[in-house]
């Protein structure tokens, strides 16, 4: 039994990332869920940020922004980076997380992320509260625990998904993708 | 210890969704990971397709498309519609799910799903690969058990996730956004 409940956004689960932003004079994190990527050829991601958000003009000035995945250890920080602005402290001192020099942006990432993705601002949309940037990602960092054969391999049960105003872990394989057409052949 | 690997698409924690589209001539349903919220008023998220797939111009020749949550239970049938083709098959058949009439747009929505997200596509985005749709919802309709007071609550341990090329198990809810704000008000 179904029932209709009218219009709202409710896609889950969605990856809790914290993504930074800024340069040298000037940055910042900020953690969101309403991340996706959008292209493979080449690599793209968006992001959508509210037009309040310290962050925004921060990622307009630069064109670059960076996307640090979220495992189990950054919990808090990932909180405390969602819930304070950077208008009024310095978040990466009070989420107790490093800033590490970026690789092929100005911007900073966090450097206890297993995985920051560096991107550049390719176009950007404008909705009703929302403006949506469209990265390119140029580099991708990882940790070599998240690594196999130096492709990224993520290790089961660590990331950490946003559903319905929660944060949520993912646990175990549940199956590859094409695992069904693999059996038929077998 | 992290080290540069090159850029990729390698978002994680992402949604694992089953997209349908068409009308009742012509209707096909899609398994997508590359699916994002962007917007809150109105509510709008994004769908990225292929050039290549079949549901495309169904979704450009409708203007309507439905996405549909994934839980355990649709995990095989996630599977069969990813790797198959409406161009070969019925997609609903071969994986074992109803067609269930749409409410507010035309294309059908997959009866088994726990929550069923009817949008409108109100602007495309062509990237290299794919196609970006944004869509509006204009509707969502929801299993009694994901409801709680006639609005939304995702039980625990239910949802799928897609994490470089695996379904992964969403499992129990780490803290409510917030929770480090609220510790330091008590």
């Amino acid at each position: 039994m179904k029932r209709s409940i009218g219009p709202s956004t409710c896609l889950a689960p969605l990856p809790a990332v914290i993504v930074t932003c800024g340069d040298g004079s000037e940055n910042n994190a900020i953690t969101l869920a309403w991340v996706g990527t959008v292209n493979s050829e080449p690599p793209m991601l968006t992001i959508a940020v509210r037009y309040s958000r310290y962050s925004l003009p921060l990622i307009e000035r630069t064109g670059e922004f960076t996307v640090n995945l979220v495992d189990r250890a950054l919990l808090r920080a990932t909180d405390i980076c969602g819930v304070t602005s950077g208008r009024d402290c310095d978040k990466f001192e009070r989420a107790g997380i490093t800033r590490a020099k970026g690789e092929k942006v100005s911007c900073p990432s966090v450097a206890e992320s297993p995985v920051s993705i560096e991107c550049k601002v390719r176009s950007r949309v404008d909705l009703g509260t929302h403006a949506v940037f469209f990265g390119e990602v140029v580099n991708v960092i990882a940790a070599e625990e998240y690594l196999k054969n130096g492709k990224l391999s993520v290790p089961e049960g660590r990331l950490v998904a946003y559903a319905n105003g929660k944060y949520v872990g993912t646990g175990e394989a549940l199956g590859t993708y094409g695992f069904t057409a693999r059996e038929k052949r077998q």
